[in-house]
């Protein structure tokens, strides 16, 4: 497929302009990147002809470099992510730049400001976002960039992956009913990401399709890490008529709520069942081993790693194909069981 | 202080070159980071003065890129390096670049081809080694590189930074024979990495300094991963005469001894104490809260990316101070007992 941006007139290749200068290629790839190792005279000359010919510094000729960056980089999370980055970009001889933009949402503009500079081949965005300057600054260098798991609304021009983070909480919250549990609290992650929203209403759908109340008392809200699960746990497991399971909003919260039922004497999965998300490694580690919702995180940012650089090699262009959520599956270990007071 | 390839001449500055050629410094920058927008004669002019005032493209003017390189990018160990490389990176206006060498302990050429063609100020190598080719073609860049936690012996001149492994070692294994037990199993990590050989040095130390027999039998060797945990601790806790404690290799290899107990039915702390080794996030969140040897890995990283940007800078040069061990600490959490059979 074209890129969104050639024109009819086929676009002359780095062979064409070496053949017009008489120099080799490898030599008209060194003046588009800006080496030092080249007579001033050849550059002169070589860069006369990229002018000439209209030839677009992109894709392969662009620095081999894929920018990926993070809201926080603070978990076993991140880690995933960074793995699947970065085998896509090693497999395409590219290196993976990281950066976090410090708990903003939107990096800075000297953070934009290096991507320019070292002319990457594309960006990653993790659970953040770029302003309407930032995207024209990017589109003016012809640097694509994708948004892997979306914090809010996009334009429909953007390419993101994310997970079926409405169905994972489906799934969660199902399991729980299936097994009789009947009061179920739910923690939910930060209220702007939709993410979180998505596996609330998930939560909420497997309720009413069961024809179970959706009791606002049993809903608690915070950040994604295990403080957060523990502060939320001790609330809902101190309730006068306490939910006899817990869908958290991942596995950081969950192993929070690990530590509050420990606190308060109960034992998980006998008085207690718990449902985190993401399957990080550690859920298999801990014990009991925590039944979880996995979001396959290392082949979303694997996927969103294939489509930012298929755009910059002028592969492919932004379609639906590039707005994609990958399946997420409940995985049922050993933090889950019937309760021991059945229809509780 | 200068650095160690200075002569005595003062050197040239920007700003000194960039009257000389009658431009602005930007410019001179400009042409020193290969960027397209100088007018040809400008660069030619520019590149002729800096050749003659012999300035050195280092420090300052060198890409706004660190780079970090694994030996492998498996677990929250990582993240926690990555983290403190990003902190000081970030700080000093640089990106982090990072790679894994693929499992193998001396990254590939094309790794390095990348490292030369986007001229990073610095590399920071976790477990891994360069070959003297490889040493020898940074150095003719200018590009000074600094090991974490090296896996065998170093060259002198070589900048490195670890953990005090010995000592860590030997606090556990204390630790351990204060609570009164006797038989004290340890998984080694692998054989050519320094930092095993250390932990078991101390452990064995601890073992013969407090009158007790060193026993080959207790020792288990695995690569540092959850499944050899599991396997080393299978081992050692279905001898005959089974260990009330096992001093793990790392936090990993401990999460495995905690799953080889369960399958056999035996209690941590009661039946079992089990110490760890790096004290990762998880450490705290497992059940029970695993004791373990804090290893400073976000300083270490912090540390090296400092000492590296430190000698792409001028600033320093390859010392003794460039050869520094942080401390461990012994974090004693709910994983280690007195044994139910004491004097066992």
């Amino acid at each position: 497929m074209r890129a969104v941006t050639s024109v009819a007139r086929e676009p002359a290749t780095l062979t064409d302009i070496a053949r017009a200068a008489g120099v080799s290629a490898p030599t008209v790839s060194k003046v588009l990147n800006g080496r030092a190792d080249v007579a001033a005279a050849t550059r002169e000359r070589v860069e006369a002809l990229l002018l000439e010919y209209g030839y677009r510094r992109r894709g392969l000729h662009a620095a081999p470099l894929l920018d990926l960056v993070f809201h926080e980089l603070e978990s076993a999370w991140a880690m995933e992510v960074i793995r699947g980055a970065e085998q896509v970009a090693h497999a395409e001889g590219l290196s993976l730049v990281l950066s976090q933009s410090a708990g903003r949402i939107t990096p800075g503009q000297s953070w934009l400001d290096g991507v320019l500079a070292r002319r990457s081949a594309g960006v990653l965005l993790v659970l953040s976002k770029l302003g309407p300057a930032q995207r024209a600054q990017l589109a003016a260098r012809d640097i694509p960039f994708a948004v892997i798991d979306p914090v809010g609304d996009l334009d429909p021009d953007v390419p993101a992956v994310g997970a079926t983070n409405w169905q994972g909480g489906l799934a969660a919250t199902r399991h729980l009913i299936e097994l009789g549990h009947r009061r179920i609290g739910v923690i939910a992650g930060p209220e702007h990401m939709l993410c979180s929203r998505a596996r609330v209403d998930g939560y909420r759908a497997a309720l009413e399709t069961a024809g179970l109340r959706f009791d606002p008392a049993l809903v608690r809200s915070g950040p994604f890490h295990d403080e957060a699960g523990s502060e939320c746990g001790r609330q809902l497991l101190r309730l006068a008529d306490r939910p006899t399971a817990v869908f958290a909003g991942n596995d950081l919260q969950a192993l929070g709520v690990y530590r509050a039922a420990r606190e308060l004497g109960l034992r998980i999965p006998e008085d207690l069942s718990v449902v985190g998300f993401d399957d990080l490694p550690a859920a298999r580690w801990v014990g009991p081993a925590l039944t979880t919702v996995r979001q396959p995180l290392t082949e979303m940012a694997a996927t969103a790693a294939r489509i930012v650089l298929g755009l910059a090699a002028g592969r492919d262009r932004v379609s639906a194909a590039t707005r994609v959520e990958l399946a997420t599956e409940l995985i049922v270990r050993s933090s889950t069981a019937a309760p021991c007071r059945p229809g509780d």
